[in-house]
This record gives structure tokens, C-alpha cells and sequence, in this order.
């Protein structure tokens, strides 16, 4: 399945993707929330699909992002050597980990918001995995068991808040309207392959990134199973598998977003994303 | 007011302390959420409180957090010169801002749990503040209005993870049982003075730490306005304000938690915490 959540940013209804057409799943009657995916969720609103006759969505109506404010966002750092690479950063011998404040989630078409008093605003195209249950000191072998789905997320950064300003690099993670999540949530079942997708971000039409997660660092299942060692990770909790090379901070000289900018970003598979950057109004 | 919720872990029922005595409120309807704190449930709840027919709880009933789990933990770093000292690092010259996976959070007198495979786990007494309005870009002359109460903390840290796992300093700041938090949520009227509130933390019925707010090096003002300029802090989130030295960390050698102790904190006019340390099972 394809879920999506759509309509005005904090009321959105629930929905779902059915042969490219957009469906009003609202009827159900659940959000798409940690008790949704805890409950199993995702085989009762199958369940619910399959009977149901969904009133239709108009196609260009605004997308939230496809499931409820996680707990957590958990985001894996270089992950793709090349990006260690680009930033002058050595290869991790184990995941780098990061947390992104949850407040900076916005729906995929939303309006990226340059911070007041930055000049140093990045992109970064990533794979975001889904936890479906409840995962703690999860063994690699099992690790893809806790995966309810995928989502493309773009991990928006502030080089200079992130690693000029003191203190971990949360500083520049979680700035309002950073975490655009969308345009659906792919259940597991719609990957074959999580780990032969490509990914690609444009800037105002210029391919910027354009990677495979053929080349992660540290797989899913690795991924997953390091992270449960150090904190219980909760139904609709993300982990974000970081980003392959092109970031405006590998540029020679470095190139940061400004308003006016456009991003396109895309995986196969999790659909696109078009963000319009703004100033801080 | 002081604010509690108490009963089985997950379960809770919110509450309010008077006279030393533990009442039940849950007639109030509502539990002290994000959506409680934003819709001035405070002011209702006192007019609820002066109004109602409260049955009394058992003294020894188990408390749960005082208020539910919150959009976020941002914690300050280094944020007395003792404790910076201690720990070989240098005085920060801003705010060093990290955060704590919320799914952390127990009550006051839970247990802590060692990890597994943690051979430095380690305490933190702190005083965080809980935001009670959605603060982003809050001037420091404005910022105390942001502030809904005070609450004790135990920063509970694992100082290989934290330190020597690659990465930031979340991966050693998250793991379950890492935060408890209570026994009471003051609201900012009870507090007097927090820069005049002295905070203490016994391992084994041992003085380890014994300081003083007035030494913060960034005061409350500095570090909500601060925090604000890089991420909304919605109602109910927390900031956890640093911890004076004497931590485990900073001893010569260093000493650590292990199954059996018994951790004993607390700060003027929040209260007082027990926890027992047991290891993961």
C-alpha cells in the first residue's frame, strides 16, 4: 500500500494511493500514529480497503507527511562513502548516529524555510526506513522483520549551525520545515529491493545527487539492529539512512540554498518531492 | 500547582499534589499533554482543582512521569564550569544543545537499567525546564513567559557511547530508562527563584553532587531563547538545563553505576527521586 495524509498542515485526513489516484481513507477512522502501526494498523486498514468504497481525492490537493509525528527521528550520518568523502570526513567504523527534532517535519511540497540568520542551508536526498514494532537489541538476521515501510525524505541542514556553532550536529537538523517526509509511505511489501534504489536531488533543475543505496555504508538491516542497541525504537519511530554525494557543503566552493530556489528530489519507487525555498517571514 | 500522574507505567492517571497529599484528577478529562499545556489547561486545571470533590491517592502509589511524553528532550551541555572542568572540556562559548530520545522517559523512583554491554553508565542531576507555549525566535527579555513549570531530572548518560561510539553525544543520552523525570512538575509560580535552587544527587547514600543554579554559565533566559533560534519548542517539551560536577565521569578513576546501587537526587522545591540500578534482563 500506498498511504499518504493530505489536505491543511495539522488537519490532515488519512489516505491512500490506488492505481496513481488518490483515496480518502478517513472512514477508517485511525490516523496514521504509533498506536496505528503498535496495533497493526496496516492489515486492518487493508482489511478496511479492500470493502470500502473511498470517495476520491482531488489530485493536487496538499500532502502532509504520510504518517503522524513519530517519537524520534533517528538519522544515520555519512553513510555513503563518497559523501564522508565530499565533507573531508573519515570513513565511520561504525554508524554515526543524530536526531533530528521532530518539529521539523512538513509534507513534501511544503515551503523549505531558509532559518533566520543562516547562509549555509543544504539538501540531502535520503531513504527513510519505518519502523513497524517496537524494536529493541534487535538482531541483524531479524532487523528487516521490524521494517513496516519506506519514505523519501529530504534531511535539510544548516552546515554552520550543524558544525561551526558548537555542540552536536542537532543544532542544524531540526530547523522548522527540515524534515520534508513524502509524497507516501511505501509499506515493505512495495520495495523488492531496498538496497538497489536509486536516488537523485535537483537544484533549480540541475542534478545535484544522484546516488544508488547499492553503496551504503552500513545496510538497513545493520542499521536497524546498531541503533535498537542504544534505544528502543517505537512504531512509526524513522531512521534516516543518510545521503549519497552532492551536497551544497561538498561543492567547490560550497553552494547553500536561497530563497527563490527550487528542490526536485526522488527514489525509485517513493515518488517526489518539489520544495520551494523561502526566507523566514 | 505540582502536577503528577501516577498508576501503572503506560497507564497513568494524572494527579496534583496539595498539602503533601496526592489527589486524583483524571474527572479533569484530560491528560497533561502537548494539547493541554498549548490550550492553557494549567488555568483550568486550577479552576478545576478549587472547584472538585479530589479522592486522595495511597502516599506510596508509583508515579509515572509527571506529564506525557513531550515532542522533545533538548538538553544543554556543560552547563556549570565545574562540570565542564571535570570533564576536560572547554567552557562553552554558546550553548552546547544535544537531545534525548524521548522513549527514555520513566518515573521518578523506576529503576535504571544498565544497558547491555555498558561498562559506563552514569548520573546527572538537572533542572529542566517544561515549555508551556510554542517559543521559536524568543528574545531573551521574553523568554521566562515561555516557561509552563519545573521538573527534576536525572540525566542518566552511558559515557562510552556517548564519548567513544562515533558520532554524537545522543547515541549515550537515550537509552530506555535514561530519564526519570518527577516527582512533580512545579508550575512556575511555586518556583521563587530558579537560579537560587540548590541540587544534590547521592550514589549509595553518598554525596556526589551538590551545586547550586546561580552557577549556570548560560541562565534560563539565555538557553530558551537560545534553543528557540534553531527549532520550535512546543508546548509540554522539555529543556534540561546541565548538570553541576561530581558525575562518575569525573572522578579519578572514574566510577560507574553497576546493578545494585541506589541513586537518591534532588533540587530545592521540586522534590526528590530514588532509583534502583539493575541490569538489563
Amino acid at each position: 500500500m500506498k498511504l499518504i495524509r493530505f489536505g491543511e498542515p495539522g488537519k490532515e485526513k488519512t489516505g491512500i494511493i490506488l492505481n496513481n489516484k488518490k483515496y480518502d481513507t478517513s472512514a477508517f477512522g485511525e490516523d496514521y500514529t504509533e498506536q496505528f502501526f503498535e496495533t497493526d494498523g496496516l492489515t486492518r486498514l487493508a482489511a478496511f480497503v479492500k470493502e470500502a468504497e473511498l470517495p476520491e481525492v482531488a489530485a493536487d490537493v496538499r500532502l502532509g507527511s504520510p504518517f503522524a509525528r513519530p517519537s524520534k527521528i533517528i538519522c544515520i550520518g555519512l553513510n555513503y562513502a563518497d559523501h564522508a568523502h565530499e565533507t573531508n570526513a573519515p570513513l565511520p567504523p561504525e554508524p554515526v548516529i543524530f536526531m533530528k527534532a521532530t518539529s521539523a517535519i512538513v509534507g513534501p511540497n511544503d515551503n523549505v524555510v531558509v532559518p533566520k540568520n543562516s547562509v549555509k542551508t543544504d539538501w540531502e536526498v535520503e531513504l527513510a526506513v519505518v519502523i513497524g514494532k517496537k524494536a529493541s537489541y534487535v538482531d541483524e538476521a531479524d532487523a528487516m522483520d521490524y521494517v513496516a515501510g519506506y519514505v523519501l525524505h529530504n534531511d535539510v541542514s544548516e552546515r554552520e549551525f550543524q558544525l561551526e556553532r558548537n555542540g552536536t550536529w542537532d543544532k542544524g537538523k531540526g530547523c522548522d520545515t527540515f524534515a520534508p517526509l513524502g509524497p507516501f509511505l511505501a509499506t515493505a511489501d512495495e520495495i523488492e529491493d531496498p538496497h538497489n534504489l536509486h536516488l537523485w536531488l535537483k537544484v533549480n533543475g540541475e542534478i545535484m545527487q544522484y546516488g544508488t543505496t547499492s553503496n551504503f555504508i552500513f545496510n538497513l538491516a545493520q542499521v536497524i539492529s546498531y541503533t535498537s542497541q542504544f534505544m528502543t525504537l517505537l512504531p512509526g519511530d524513522i531512521i534516516s539512512t543518510g545521503t549519497p554525494a552532492g551536497v551544497g557543503l561538498g561543492m567547490k566552493p560550497p553552494v547553500y540554498l536561497k530563497p527563490g530556489d527550487v528542490i526536485e528530489l526522488g527514489i525509485d519507487g517513493l515518488g517526489e518531492q518539489k520544495q520551494n525555498v523561502v526566507a523566514y517571514a
